[in-house]
């Protein structure tokens, strides 16, 4: 499929100068790639769609880095409690009730989600990766998933498996090792995931310093914060992250700087469960590459890049009480580059030829989007997902003018989804 | 015009139970009034228009309890800045370019905006509030008008005759008492507001406690903070209110609530300004009444209730390392009828026969609503403007389905804002 996009604003994002220009122009796909992207021209090939864009904006896909796609069964089921009470007494009894093919519906009302806020590609931790693999790939989305091993689900033999089968399942899916965090998994099984890092060369991924309680309970264990710990048994000798990183000490920092390691910050679910504000500023300034990630609909509630945009430079100017902090350009990079960086997938990190064409439409004939100012600005601090005309992934339309193309009927996927919280929730 | 709402859920928001309960049903609506909301039932009337909510969300629509809408034209113009260097370099210097004229053009960008946000009101200071007024009149727009009396502009003579004249000027316009802020208005001014407030027996509302700085200054200047000395000029004898209210001391919540004065919080505003984190909590606790706004387009951007909810009970949570405080349930109280409370609009508060037909469709049938778990719940944490499918203000629908329907075509309204914004911001 040929697919040409005329009378655009473009926002490629290509390039290092920092400046987030946007250029008049087109944008040309072929397949799963961008062939073109620049001013007015001709074309010696035919097209299969043109598409008028009218002046709005083309950009690259915002990449959502941190996820639980199929938690959305506890969306807005367990708001407003204590941290401790929601997680042991609502999200941790209710999904040991979920079956695979559970997690396979669930995480489609997600990709939907996903789909209305410009998202193009997921980085998703869950019980059963398959699962997620596979709605992914029924819809056409784009997903990397990463290993959630601990001592209660998910051995270091499965992570292995999966880091085999899934790298090789479908163009769609990568798979990444992780775990879901130090707290939850034994030395031994740690040392385990960090001998398989060695093995393939690869980068780790885990939840880090969620919460205060967390750093303290691995300094009374280990002596040492998660970070520390973690790098200590060779964890991170091939690049990695950390998810929610609100509590990392100066130390800890510089061990993300030096190895590389990405911070991917969830600012919606740190604020609502109450764990914090993420010392952004701080590591901006000390180099460390930031991703952003909803976290799941459990925590969240909510899959939207811009709300989670909004809040990482608004906290961050609470945080330092200094409104300059975090600008919001830097904000935009973390939400599409960075994000595609993180997750090891830097074809689809701007929009440029022979890149992956994953790519959103943002409508400017909005209110909010008016009178034109400052487009990048103005994405972070007030677009929405009402913004979103269209999202591309892997050159198919998913999503155009409120209606999705992913091949099924979104009311079956509600109705299926509903049914399952249903029966989950029945004490 | 008849028409009537069928197939609804509906969130009346009616009854002091605090369920929040949604019930399955119909809504009625003649000329400018809800005549019925309840059971399926047979009319004896035939209806103008009789529309299929196809089992969606019918509730009384959002009051945006403090903006400022004529500044779209710094929307996105001045981020990133300290609060100082934004206010006396950017915004003061631009304002005193704006004509009569460029405040009427741009006020209807935002008011487009309210609409794509389900703000059927909203509470408006600026300049020249005839501006704002003609703006609402011409696009049916509702707008509670405040005075913004200051040592620079709009005296309180010119405030007295606003609310003679505003006040009969339209059945959608009214106009309440108000001054700037304290900071910015001489003591013999305020007497003279406070004496206009005795003599009309009416409530007085102005900026109060936004920045520490502000508090501090008072008290130097006064021996008292901004609450305590307006109080002591009589000025709070009718009632009112005041924005922000940031930096409250606990005497001065006293005073808010022994003079049932309302609290408008501005969570957005606030935290990209690093202002700071108002106790919303504690002045739930009291009993303080809380309304929410989303403050205007210069400080805020984007003038979207649902970030503004998102953020009110995501901040207090924040504040009081407590996931469990500020529940949803009264974030959607302070965004619906404890605004219109606030405005004075207590005919606009809830759906219910003899109300004003101020009411909005929310579309149930997108992902980030799905499955229904709780609705209310999910409105604050996972709703965007992209679940508004129909806004309507005293009885015209004037957003439905993404069209505007007022009168003026948006392009021209955005051509317009964008002549205006070009030719303030040229050096």
């Amino acid at each position: 499929m040929r697919i040409r996009f005329y009378d655009c604003k473009i926002l490629s994002m290509d390039g290092t100068d920092g400046t987030l220009d946007v250029e008049q122009g087109e944008v040309w796909v072929d397949g799963r790639y961008i062939t073109y992207v620049g001013e007015k021209r001709a074309s010696d090939q035919a097209f299969d769609r043109e598409i008028d864009v009218r002046g709005d904006l083309v950009m690259p896909g915002f990449k959502d880095a941190h996820t639980h796609s199929s938690m959305t069964f506890l969306r807005s089921y367990a708001d407003d409690l204590p941290l401790q009470e929601w997680l042991y007494e609502k999200v941790f009894p209710l999904e040991a009730r979920l079956t695979g093919a559970d997690m396979y519906q669930l995480a489609k009302v997600a990709i939907l989600e996903y789909l209305t806020s410009g998202i193009t590609c997921n980085f998703d931790m869950y019980l059963d990766p398959c699962q997620v693999a596979r709605a992914s790939v029924d819809l056409g989305f784009r997903t990397v998933l990463v290993g959630a091993v601990n001592d209660h689900s998910q051995s270091p033999e499965a992570l292995e498996t999966w880091y085999e089968d899934l790298n090789a399942y479908d163009p769609l899916v990568s798979f990444r090792l992780g775990f879901h965090a130090e707290y939850t998994t034994s030395r031994e099984r740690l040392g385990e995931v960090a001998g398989l890092a060695e093995k393939y060369k690869a980068p780790v991924y885990c939840h880090n310093a969620e919460t205060k309680a967390e750093v303290e309970q691995c300094i009374k264990r280990y002596g040492k914060t998660p970070t520390a710990f973690l790098d200590g048994l060779g964890m991170f000798r091939y690049g990695g992250g950390g998810y929610h990183c609100v509590h990392l000490t100066r130390e800890d920092m510089e061990i993300f700087r030096e190895r590389g390691l990405y911070v991917v910050t969830n600012p919606g679910s740190n604020a609502k469960l109450a764990s914090g504000i993420a010392p952004v500023a701080e590591m901006l300034e000390m180099g460390i590459p930031i991703a952003l990630g909803t976290d799941g609909p459990a925590s969240k509630n909510c899959l939207d890049m811009f709300r989670e945009m909004f809040l990482t430079t608004a906290l961050a100017k609470l945080r330092e009480e200094d409104a300059s902090v975090v600008d919001a350009r830097e904000v935009l990079r973390m939400a599409v580059s960075q994000g595609a960086h993180a997750m090891g997938l830097p074809e689809c990190d701007c929009l440029k030829e022979g890149k992956l064409a994953d790519l959103i439409i943002i409508d400017l004939h909005q209110p909010n989007m008016q009178p034109v100012n400052h487009i990048p600005k103005n994405l972070v601090y007030s677009g929405s997902k009402q913004n979103v005309r269209l999202t591309m992934v892997d050159g198919k339309i998913l999503y155009e003018e409120g209606t999705f193309y992913v091949g099924e009927d979104p009311e079956e996927i509600y109705a299926h989804a509903n049914e399952i919280a249903r029966r989950i929730q029945k004490v």
